[in-house]
């Protein structure tokens, strides 16, 4: 039987199979789970992790294939993650991959995953922070998380990368106004793609109005144009990241940002380990009682808990 | 000092402010927040909850208002709560109420609120269940729960309404598609807003499409026409809700949503809890010490959990 110990070897040497298998083992809870990570952690912390963001329709993954390429021409490793909160549902992920297989070739050196949450526990935002790190582990030199930069769970992965792209487009209506507002402060860069359609003006002077209602920060994130579609400004978004990266390490931004990080890990994990193992203690026949008597209005949902964690 | 004591009868009495205060209390966790719902409990069962989700830029909220003004028109009163993830950072909420302030009148028998997660722990899905409740305890007869459909959360919370709408728009792309497919199993009704542009027929094929790779239910969603910029197709959306109402009642429905909403409501408020307990009964300091640990790669996140958990 495959343990820790076994997969450990394949997954440090960067085999793509033994990637899955532990990413997957990390998603399912896997018993042997915690001790791959355990053993993976003293190997981390080499990989660059860029995260794109953005409204759906924005082109990200299109944008996000194109810095793949750029990245495998000059010999990186690329890992693709694609943080997708529709899949508990029907097709959602499988939908998403069979996507993704039409648009980039399997080439070797690139890692493609659709992440997806099953447990009910929101477990999206964790098992995305594990994923990246096998990925590290593994020896991949930059990891993309691509994501709708909507959810809370996606803000909260994108928020703590390395360098986080928020992808707009010319020519979208208010509400998408109110998405830029709310995603703008975990910016570092901005990405205006399709930027050969009209109106690109104008969103770079809603940048400019945005950031002006934000609070001042040491690194001014920069509007960027791109053409995801024929590659136009790729190279140049990827120089932009490179700078970025280059300011951080020079300012003690990756000290702050691996804190961000670890606190954000922590308590989503904590969230998801307290739940399971108060459910745990109970007992499903009194859970499942205990939601029956919310349903039926006997028993309000905050009393409920308070029962469940005076359990010990 | 205001108590849940006294803050319990201006709310079942209706009073805006009471209300306002009182969903300030469940999302800040005041202390006296755990009582108040309790009180509040016994009162609910009788609002009709509708959720409106899609994709950005598909016209929620001018629906949204549309439906609220027909059912005002009706002697109807109408709650509003507009889920904004966006609004940890800058400016979201704040921003989303501004706008609301323009479109629909402050009107009495209608409050807006925008829902924000403020707190670390994804108390998006609570605070906003929270909300519907005090709302039907303080007899709003309907709330309307609008939100970008595409994060768990807000998965969450629209999939277990009494109606889901699902609002598309002619001439998206293939992104929308997939989130589409996501939201398909959450749909009780589809509607297609902004119906006089081009390619309805084309959406309308699509759903279709969707529904023939999705599960079969017996509740077939139907596809509903809308224009709500002039209010085209309001009221036959309101009939159809409504339609789907009186089914629900005569297919055991209601009890089955009622289930679903306590199962989440008991995971996601148990999630929280469990993980608040975890770490005031580790301290601050130590709970510092661990992330600062996990950011240093000295300690992995899965064994500073296990630590924490491990204190009894």
């Amino acid at each position: 039987m495959e343990t820790a110990a076994t997969l450990l070897q394949p997954l440090l040497e960067g085999r793509p199979r033994a990637v899955a298998r532990a990413i997957s083992w990390m998603e399912n809870g896997h018993p042997g789970a915690r001790e791959l990570m355990a053993l993976v952690w003293p190997h981390l912390g080499r990989a660059t992790v860029v995260g794109i963001t953005g409204s759906p329709g924005a082109g990200k993954s299109t944008l996000t294939d194109q810095l793949a390429r750029t990245l495998l021409a000059e010999g990186k490793k690329v890992g693709i993650l694609a943080v997708d909160p529709t899949s508990p549902f029907s097709g959602g992920a499988i939908l998403g991959d069979r996507i993704r297989m039409g648009r980039i070739a399997t080439e070797p050196g690139i890692f493609i995953r659709s992440m997806a949450t099953r447990g009910a526990l929101g477990g999206l935002a964790r098992a995305t922070q594990d994923a990246i790190d096998l990925l590290d582990g593994a020896g991949w030199d930059v990891v993309i998380v691509e994501t709708v930069g909507v959810g809370q769970d996606e803000v909260d992965v994108v928020s703590c990368v390395q360098t986080c792209c928020v992808v707009l487009v010319p020519g979208m209506g208010d509400e998408i106004q109110a998405i830029k507002a709310g995603i703008m402060e975990v910016a570092d860069i901005f990405v205006i793609n399709k930027a050969d359609r009209d109106g690109v003006e104008k969103v770079e002077q809603e940048i400019e109005g945005m950031k002006a209602l934000s609070c001042v920060r040491d690194w001014d994130p920069p509007a960027m144009r791109t053409v995801a579609g024929d590659g136009t400004g790729v190279g140049e978004l990827l120089g932009k990241i490179r700078e970025h990266g280059a300011w951080l390490k020079a300012h003690g931004g990756f000290e702050a940002k691996a804190r961000e990080r670890a606190r954000l890990r922590f308590r989503s994990l904590l969230a998801e380990e307290s739940a399971r193992a108060a459910m745990e203690r109970a007992g499903t026949g009194r859970v499942a009682g205990l939601i029956q008597a919310i349903a039926d209005r006997t028993l309000d949902p905050y009393a409920a808990v308070a029962e469940v964690l005076a359990i010990r």
